[in-house]
């Protein structure tokens, strides 16, 4: 059966700003230093397992000159884009219909577009055993990352003990984020996994689950899908789309599905999800200290300074983050790097739109 | 008898970077935030004592356009510029024989240049006082401040408790900066005052006083001081002055001289002596955030912070100080400001001499 992917690039990487804006967010960013981009990144792991034409992107349509620069080998039809955001049930329920309508039935790789991968080889033989899971009756495969620490920012994968067959897990169930006890009790267990949110199913075994379990959602698909490879295609997808209901493929599907199979990933994950992550990702001084740019470090430690054309000078500072752009600098405690939309949320409130 | 004023503007400002530098010292900058620099205000101060023409600014000559461009009524010949750093003792000696040759005596304010005075009419009245004091006798008079906290980071002046005399207290010496033991000493001993580094004297007086404890830098002045105000005194200046010791004028005479007097200044002195100085003179938000140019604050607290042309956003930070220019960006903590040299060193060790 046809390897397809399905990368979903339409995230708005608020956690990212000053760096990440609206207008190139996170995705479309190289935040590891080596001119790659995480898009470029994602699409480039993938070159042995799947060929450019079976690469499916689905992203916001104001992102598409972006998508159409890093990517120029993609496929324009292959571009799904998006009039306005709807959460990830109908951004995935949009490309298993199109590859529904091309291919008659495919294995879907379905992957966002702004995670790291250290170890790609395993990652790719990961990817290959999880088709392989999927290709049998209609199962639901999502890749689990086994916890190092009571996370509260993931969903958890509850496996079912002693179901393992080849490293492929039975799921007992999907949970939401934990607050910090619950979090602790889940590593304590020893039988969760955190939700890396990259699925693996045929399209067949999908849409049959949408048509269940989100009807309306199925339903309104069909006519998009429908026009897709036709002229009418970008009218139908303004017209219709926006009014699919928005909502995730978590909670639409994952959380009421059966046939639900984990396989624990131990290709070196990172989700990159806040400017915490770069100090893992980037090398770092003898103090900790993660610098990218001009920078001058004195009796500083734990800081991760981002800097841009200017020299930045640190003077008896620690568990800082800097990120200095053209128009915007950002100066953060380690510990306040989830409350960067506060930051968003004021700039909006002053009308202050071209900083987002 | 004749007033005039000595201007003391050769300083390199260096606990300013990265605002103040080489070719733009402190002395030359706007730190208030209403667009007058240190030097200018130094200067407009005085208006209703001394006459512009009897105004002496001694500067570094690289200075010499920025004289010209913030003070530009003063007369060229009163522009006394060294061609190299000889400490306060030449730049006083130097200004104290030119003026000896114009005007045969007159009170001389010997006044730096990068010092603010918030009651400035109380600060006028305590110079005519000091200038009457400074008529008796060979009378040496500085203007001492009341500590309010034990700075290290002053000379004190310890005056004779009981000497009184319509506000003019005698000396009884100079001291050193001192340690932090000591400096609490003194705040407790209520007979001690900072040393503000404001001189007022006959020039008869500080000249005989020089002939006598430092007769080397006195006898290297004679021929400059002939030559002024003819076509050779640049080049005179120029071959002479950098021959002539490098000391102190604390050191060279007032810890050796009699007749010593000083006035407890309450005009509201401030050296502004680094960045910290900042939050003392501009107004701070209610969390104590002195936030100069576009800068948005979320749950920051004790941060003074300098913007340029880019927008700052501050999140969970505290007691920080923030420098923003177009070319360098300064970022340290409150306790760390006495350490800017340390980065200035470093630039100079990476001959980064364009950031100095």
């Amino acid at each position: 059966m046809k390897l397809t992917a399905v990368i979903m690039a339409g995230g708005k990487g608020e956690r990212f700003w000053p760096k990440s804006r609206l207008n190139c967010p996170k995705q479309f960013l190289s935040l590891t230093g080596d001119g790659e981009t995480m898009l470029q990144k994602t699409v480039r792991r993938l070159e042995p397992l799947v060929q450019i034409e079976d690469i499916y992107l689905v992203t916001n349509a104001e992102y598409l000159t972006l998508v159409r620069e890093q990517i120029p080998d993609l496929p324009e039809e292959n571009i799904l884009s998006e009039p306005c955001p709807r959460n990830t049930a109908p951004c995935i329920g949009l490309a298993a219909s199109v590859i529904a309508k091309k291919y008659g039935d495919a294995i879907l790789f379905v992957l966002p577009s702004d995670h790291l991968i250290h170890a790609e080889e395993i990652y790719l033989n990961t990817l290959k055993k999880a088709a392989d899971a999927a290709m049998q009756d209609e199962n639901l495969i999502t890749l689990g990352i086994t916890p190092t620490y009571p996370e509260t920012g993931y969903g958890y994968i509850k496996y079912r003990r002693g179901s393992n067959q080849n490293g492929v897990y039975a799921v007992e169930k999907f949970v939401e984020k934990p607050d910090l006890p619950t979090a602790k009790s889940y590593l304590k267990a020893k039988s969760y996994l955190w939700n890396s949110g990259m699925f693996i199913w045929k399209a067949s075994s999908i849409l049959k689950n949408m048509q269940k379990h989100m009807p309306e959602l199925f339903a309104g698909l069909a006519p998009i899908a429908e026009a897709w490879g036709t002229v009418d295609f970008e009218k139908i997808l303004n017209q219709k789309f926006p009014a699919l209901p928005s909502e995730s493929i978590d909670f639409g599907i994952m959380e009421k599905a059966e046939n639900i199979y984990t396989i624990p990933g131990g290709f070196g994950w990172d989700d990159v999800g806040s400017w915490l992550a770069l100090e893992r990702i980037n090398s770092t001084d003898e103090n900790n200290n993660m610098l990218e740019g001009d920078v001058i470090s004195i009796a500083s430690r734990n800081c991760t300074i981002c800097g841009n054309s200017r020299t930045i000078a640190l003077l008896g500072v620690s568990d800082l983050i800097a990120v200095d752009t053209n128009d915007a600098l950002l100066i953060c405690h380690k510990n306040s790097t989830q409350e960067i939309k506060k930051i968003l949320a004021e700039l909006k409130a002053k009308n202050r739109l071209e900083l987002l």
